[in-house]
């Protein structure tokens, strides 16, 4: 299926580049909007513990027959939130035959890694410099 | 204010570590709310340019009167925005006078980019196994 939706985290980053992150600079308007619909795609219990299944399993891939039994929702329901993460760039899928099968993307949560990632591993803020409340 | 929002994302984590990762094995109920609820703070493009001007602000704090400017938003809805990120976890407040200072929380941007952070930095999923649809 299409991996278009992956141009909302990759558009305005160079390719496996960490990034023009977060913490490091304000974030222009267009790079905000692009961020945070994959984070929206992240803010639900369901769609993390959908994607963490997803991402965890050993072959690489898991069947949407796998997914549905570990929770207490329709069909309908477990598919829009897949659906929702894959319109991310978080995931992909392939339909074949009956089933829908269903892998990470992991330059997307690299990505999104990368963006929350202080450089050098060091503080860019920590506690308020009490002296220098002007 | 109040540190207790901070439980939001480390109660279930040791402090420091760097985590029972979203991309390792599948989370817990417990842990997708706790996660989603940062993320969903981060689901949205004024409060991602917030915590940017506030993460990259070179004196490690920012009066809210250094925000404001950079929108074309209200004041109240500037400090809901700040609210929400701050009930996340991701910034903590003081008031001074007339004004509110704010800054990052850098524990918690840590914790999220260690839960998507791959193990290793190698693959855990990358494209389907074509022979594994069974």
């Amino acid at each position: 299926m299409s991996k278009q939706e992956l141009a909302v985290v990759g558009r305005s980053e160079a390719a496996g580049a960490c990034c023009p992150g977060l913490l490091t600079a304000p974030l222009g308007e267009e790079q905000a909007e692009e961020l945070a619909k994959v984070f929206k795609a992240l803010g639900d219990p369901v769609r993390l513990r959908l994607l963490s299944m997803i991402a965890s399993r050993a072959g690489g891939e898991v069947c949407v027959c796998d997914l549905t039994p570990a929770f207490d929702l329709s069909q309908p329901t477990i598919s829009h939130h897949l659906k929702l993460l894959r319109q991310a760039g978080l995931i992909d899928c392939e339909r074949r035959g009956t089933w829908v099968y269903y892998w990470l993307l992991p330059e997307t949560t690299d990505r999104l890694a990368g963006v929350l990632t202080r450089p050098g591993g060091t503080a860019t803020a920590g506690s308020p410099a009490t002296g220098d409340a002007s």
